[in-house]
């Protein structure tokens, strides 16, 4: 059984009607609803305005897999959450970070660039696979049309990333890695780009599966106790 | 000095008055005049007519970097230059493939997939640089419009590429890996898509930057005598 | 259930009286042996001595993943079945290719280099896991002893790997890439180093751990009924 | 003219009379010596002792390649020095990190992991090449013998390097990857493990040939006036 944890700030679908009725339960309640109907899958949430933002240690000890959506309130996540985050990423946990994620102190710290990047509002993307071999595009056959989506182009100011799975292609005139993986200790992260929290891109099959994939790609085959030491030999 | 070759199968050129006006010269001629401007390079030329092609031992053991344009007459190559080409790659050669040279013998045989792909005529292009600290990106600080090209798309049959430098966007709605770099043995390669022959792509000054930078990057500090040996230690 | 078929040249076993004592039923009887063990895995097995080498369409088309030992008649492997052999990878077939199978006329034309390296007789083995949080990995956590190997030494004539996942350690005084991962269009492929015909490598658990592990990480989830193809999009 | 700040802690060489005898002029002072005979080199120094530790802004706007030294007094480097090292480095100066460097605060926040390793007193290392195309490579033809230094061994706990140029083998059974790259924004950086303090290291000619090549592999051929910024496209 993978142990998902999907956390969000959760403060667009409060404050917004039009985002409300996209995702009337918020955007982790709509990826952990898809996610829990896997049998290997089951899933809990966290969200900003709990106590420790929801991750505590015991809540990060049970957790395999961490989703994180996060846009406007990168900044009001506590530093010592994110270095607890890391710290378990580093010891195994996977890790996801949809959209605006990017920008999250998480991703930040373990990437250690800017991860700034171009972007627009209203467009609409294609999402292309060019690693048909990785386990994150089974099933995914066709190109991946976003009606809506906010564009993401580059320069996406990320260190050269482990695999590169997904390109998106985007109307006005933009080109993004979409779908990228990097490895951060014993953890494995994907980074995807699509899901603006003003369209209903959670709810496209193919996306749903790309996720399901990633959280069983990210599920570590065992997680540390600590985090890789430093060992004197003799 | 860095001595280039600069190869052409030079048919279409002769055969078509509209591609004839383009590249008066041949497209060889081309990319060999603008090269020829640096200082550090010198440039010779053979094409496919010329006995052996042009590419006997003597003049490959006397280029650092070949240039490969190639596109209706693949399979007129000889096996046994293909051959010829191969080794002096793997001792130690660069090797440009530009555009529809993704399909020539000698990127099949030293990459080892089907280097197949989407295509489509008539279409334009915007190159983006995802590798700006790369040295063949040095001077390219802006999207590189492409008015006229043909289009490229994934899925793009290649190896995973050791370095990716630039995405095509096309109008028509796909991307394209335009621009990726491999090393065989001792040889750099790097594959770069634009240059359809009806299109005065070669003339633009940042095409041009971009093939002058490859040359500088592939050109070999050491050219060894012989592919890398079996050696037994004792 | 996925489909191993292990090809062995199978002539060391038979033309000397040792190496048929460490390995009676040939080295694929070994290997078929404990993969045969798991649930999810049926074993078939191939030889050089059978018609086409044992490797028709017919058993490719039933083989998700395939084991190559291969030592003194790499030139014996006729080039139809290389190519046949070629093309399912292509198409997804997994490939673990072990020991001096680096040499294999498959090996070569995947790959597109030499495969060269330095070797020497009797020495002794130390495996080192630099990336612990691949599936090939999994389950070893300390370095792996081989007290008797024979040693393979760097420069390895092999294009930049995919992953790295164990480095071998000799005692005379060399280093080896001794477990990587290569993909070639829908297929996976792992090369391994362990396991000269005179020793009973393949015997030890932890090897026998890996090349499971990587049976599992390389069957495809899907194989293609052709290459990918060209497509002239509209 | 490459512009080099070599950095050191420069403790060691004042406190252990042994040391200072192998580094009269400091580790920095070795260094600096040899890369100052090349005429497209000019070097500066710094030390942790000088305020700011010698890194102000005017010292790092004028500084193409950065040389860090540092073992025992990394957490006396002040964080605010640590983020505008990060900062030039994301703006295209070049870093490399020699030996216990990799413990450094920089190397943390750049690369996101504890970079924690296996090491050992007393021991004797051998250099294996297993990128011979790669610049930093360049004249570097046999494997180079280091008859006494410490051991640092796997795993090591670092991203996957962008290139991976040099393993070490170590006399009492440990392998490490002894030179590798990365890069971060628009910053190269080399990562080197040769140079305990108490061994006369810095001085063997194919050490000076790598870190020379290393110098001029991470100058930038541009720096950026500011990180690669976040942009809004219409």
């Amino acid at each position: 059984m993978i142990r998902v944890t999907v956390w969000n700030e959760y403060i667009h679908e409060r404050e917004y009607e039009g985002i409300r009725q996209v995702y009337p339960k918020g955007i982790h309640g709509c990826i952990g609803e898809f996610l829990g109907k896997n049998d290997d899958i089951c899933v809990k949430y966290a969200t900003l305005d709990m106590p420790e933002h929801g991750l505590t240690e015991e809540v990060l000890n049970e957790t395999d897999v961490l989703i994180w959506w996060g846009h406007c309130a990168h900044d009001k996540v506590s530093d010592e959450v994110v270095e607890r985050v890391k710290n378990h990423v580093l010891r195994g946990m996977g890790l996801i970070a949809l959209h605006s994620a990017h920008h999250s102190k998480v991703m930040k710290t373990l990437l250690g660039t800017t991860l700034n990047l171009h972007w627009k509002h209203g467009d609409s993307e294609k999402l292309f696979c060019v690693n048909p071999a990785h386990p994150i595009a089974a099933g995914i056959t066709e190109p991946i049309i976003l009606e809506n989506e906010e564009m993401y182009g580059e320069f996406f100011d990320i260190p050269k990333p482990d695999d590169e799975i997904f390109l998106g292609w985007f109307k006005s005139g933009q080109v993004f890695r979409s779908g990228v993986t990097f490895t951060r200790g014993m953890g494995k992260i994907f980074y995807f780009q699509p899901g603006h929290e003003e369209y209903p891109i959670y709810y496209q099959p193919q996306i749903q599966r790309i996720i399901t994939n990633a959280v069983r790609w990210a599920a570590p085959y065992k997680k540390l106790d600590e985090v890789f030491p430093v060992i004197q030999e003799e």
